[in-house]
């Protein structure tokens, strides 16, 4: 099986074209060349498929063998891989997800690849209950939150999955694996939560460390950028337009006055091609 | 450039054919590709090289860049290496190392392939000025070392590299994070130590743990498992020849009273080949 190791911001997946190639079992595929140490090593397989509505289907299986709904790194080389090697040359692309349709918007470099990708990551959601987040007001803005008696304040995002947006001075010093599972399983938060750190440098550039619900502090979260965007812009604390810098590198958010929508824009990058027995 | 990702028990290096690729700054090289997010992702690069003396010549650097003079696990994948891709198509290989030549012999399966490999892993030695570990006797045989206010008895054995071997009840149990370190920069240990928790199943069986000095726990060690085999024999707990299992997979190890040697037999597994730009 042919195969292109790709990451946005670190999140790296394998990707294989499922047109092309007749993938059985994915679940099991995506568990056994996720090892880091036995297989390829990946966060998880991502299938290229037809799609009769969209230019293509995503698939998003992670490392466990689980379904993903939608992953804005991995959509991002998803466009670079399908333009690329030439399946579609087109700079707008419209790839149907479980989380429904993306449109992206491409961008190349001097040799016609693809460098960056911005997608519409859809509305910001507020409603404390559509979030969700238990709540006595409808939208949970820098409200208190005690964790390990050290109180926080939290603004509640949803941008299809759960966000809490914490301001701090500096998230240098953070002992996430300490505060990370206890913001992850509060009382607050029905359906577990998104957790994003985030110091403001300046109005227009934002320091986010991510723990990721269910996978721990991450290099890089697509939708946690865009909720800590949106809440920037909430609290009165930078402009609609950022640059949010996390571990794994940098994501441009633009939360659209004109549509409401946010728009992310990032790097995608091909690591290597490669040929596995399956 | 082509590369062939490949495993020992888990141990995965990236493994190069130096005699047609021209690879120009090999620590730099094995920095950027071991990263398990941004790069190839392994524990490090192994160039497959031509030796004067032997048949080839093994360079391993590790993912810091720093050299490592021998791998157990990584030489049995080079002499996959060369035999499945009929570099040389002998079952009796001469390997050097930057530790020294290392002797070979290969089994093949059903489809002329290699799936096990023994290496001549030489003398362990036992004097306590040799292995390092300071001492009052000549031999480190079972002698009682204090660790976070717990008792253990520890056997020194050298295999190129200074090991500690500890026998307990049951390896499940033990909280390696925390106790490893203190072993390992004991003052004992004028080099530090590798250490290693070993359960006695039977003469033959032995289950173990291994804490690797500056890497930690880690899926498996080859000089580990000879250690604990030859420490087995001294304490009179196993026989010569035993089968040690370790996170990653099963070693065999046989402490040979003909020559005095000890021969490590193991698996040796391709998991693909990739193609990347350096």
């Amino acid at each position: 099986m042919y195969f292109t190791k790709m990451h946005g911001l670190g999140n790296d997946y394998i990707y294989v074209n499922g047109i092309t190639e007749h993938i059985r079992e994915p679940e099991r595929l995506a568990v056994r060349l996720s090892d880091r140490h036995f297989g390829v090593g990946a966060d998880g397989l991502i299938l290229i498929l037809p799609s009769r509505r969209a230019d293509f289907r995503m698939e998003i299986y992670n490392a466990d063998g689980s379904r993903a709904e939608m992953c804005g790194n991995g959509i991002r080389c998803l466009a670079k891989y399908v333009y690329d090697r030439g399946l579609m040359k087109k700079k707008e692309l419209i790839i149907e997800t479980d989380a429904g349709m993306r449109r992206l918007r491409l961008e190349t470099d001097e040799e016609d690849k693809i460098s960056q990708v911005t997608v519409d990551m859809g509305y910001p959601i507020f409603q404390a209950d559509k979030i969700p987040i238990i709540s006595e007001h409808t939208r949970v803005v820098q409200e208190p939150i005690s964790i390990r008696h050290m109180e926080y304040r939290m603004t509640g995002v949803s941008m299809g999955n759960p966000h809490a947006v914490v301001w701090v001075n500096s998230v240098k010093r953070l002992d996430l694996a300490q505060i990370g599972p206890e913001f992850e399983y509060h009382g607050r938060f029905p359906r577990r939560v998104n957790v994003e750190f985030a110091q403001v440098v300046d109005r227009e550039h934002i320091i986010v460390r991510v723990w990721e619900r269910g996978a721990g502090e991450t290099l890089a979260c697509g939708t946690g950028a865009c909720a800590v965007a949106a809440a920037g812009v909430l609290n009165d604390l930078t402009e609609r337009h950022v640059t949010v810098k996390l571990k794994g590198g940098e994501l441009s958010v633009l939360w659209d006055e004109a549509d409401g929508k946010i728009y992310m824009t990032g790097p995608a990058v091909t690591v290597y091609d490669g040929i596995v027995t399956v």
